[in-house]
């Protein structure tokens, strides 16, 4: 069984996330279907963690075990043809050692949350960001974000629902930036919590209008209390970017 | 009746374009309706140029007489809270000259098409791009391009249901540059002809896969026939980016 390694771009408007679930369709459903129609058997894609419903990726990574061995064009064209009209794509596929766990193996994962930061409501990006329409105080958030860098007890911003078995991570990197009228907060970490780059997000835009201070941020984290984050950003505007191995 | 500069900024998708039609919904049918729920009365949106059904605009411009003054803030935000739920955005309002005609006073308009030149289709792209799988000349394109840049009769990249009087229009631009996976062609003129720029973009496709070099571009710009242009590219892919006064 020839292991594979993907690389998946997806639309998560309308999907239930990236696990198959009973209530919905998900990006790993679609991809299995796909590779079904296309290999004649089932198998089943292994993905380097789950999005939650409604989260785009730019660069997803999966495995997949597949009957025989495909050259790896082959396998994009023909899932990405198998998987129409959904807007999920391979947009690669590469030979991988037996060893490789698109989870187990992945050393980094970069995501991206866009805030369109105008009166406006967005037309061409609507459901592709978050609309804030208050002008956000970029240069307090990336301050502030600074605060929650490195190793911390991150229940504040951790949905009470998360399955992990520690609260503790290494955020690695955290930069709020400007981009024309968008403003873009970028997390790296090995692993995340579930909501917690959206928790954090609704946290540092508390920041950016001037309803939290720098200091109220760190006395949010200190408290490892979710009851006092800030709201969790909507799922519309979270990119998984990149998967490091 | 004071004048007001407007604007505007909109999804294509699923709209008949710019101008009031019959047989579906148009921009300026939107936002005459939200300016009337606004004002009270009707009123009358004049567009500086029609956009094909489909076409998109990051900064279409209009102006539009109002049977009393209002603050421009105050007309941004009432007309883009009556237009929900579609995809049509006032960006900004300023008050006018009298004789400032959205139309007449345009110098220079500036569009946009953009190419998704990768082999897996679009996702969060989709209806956004052009998806062109096969790989693109782009310097052969841009080279190609500069043939059409100039005073010329463009009956050729004209629709033959276009009804200027006549087919001679000065190209002052007409840039091909390779954006990440995006192809974007750049075109400005003072104005353009019916279905120009999404011709002409046909066309580039042409020189970009080799099966037409420049000369062939420059055959097909001076037969002055339709039918030796190449195909119309899909609206999706277009751009009005700018009005310059």
């Amino acid at each position: 069984m020839p292991r594979y390694r993907l690389t998946i771009e997806y639309d998560g408007t309308g999907l239930v996330g990236w696990q198959r679930q009973p209530n919905g369709l998900s990006v790993q459903e679609i991809l299995e279907t796909a590779f079904e129609r296309f290999c004649g058997e089932p198998v089943t894609v292994w993905g380097s963690g789950r999005t939650d419903a409604g989260v785009h990726a730019l660069a997803q990574v999966a495995h997949v075990d597949l009957p025989r061995a495909y050259p790896p064009e082959t396998i994009r064209d023909a899932v990405n043809f198998h998987a129409r009209p959904h807007a999920v794509v391979l947009l690669g596929a590469a030979e991988a050692a037996p060893d490789f766990d698109a989870r187990r193996s992945a050393r980094l994962r970069r995501y991206r949350y866009r805030i369109l930061n105008r009166r406006p409501p967005p037309t061409l990006e609507a459901g592709r960001v978050w609309h804030v329409g208050t002008p956000l105080d970029v240069a307090a958030m990336h301050e502030a974000a600074q605060i929650l860098v490195g190793r911390h007890d991150f229940t504040t911003f951790r949905d009470t629902l998360c399955q992990a078995k520690s609260p503790v991570k290494t955020l690695d990197r955290l930069d709020v930036s400007r981009r024309g009228e968008e403003v873009w907060i970028e997390a790296e970490a090995r692993s995340f919590l579930h909501h917690q780059v959206r928790n954090m997000a609704g946290s540092l835009k508390f920041v950016g209008i001037h309803r939290w201070s720098a200091e109220d941020l760190r006395a949010a984290l200190e408290a490892r209390d979710r009851r006092r984050g800030g709201p969790t950003a909507p799922a519309e505007g979270l990119y998984l970017v990149e998967v490091v191995y």
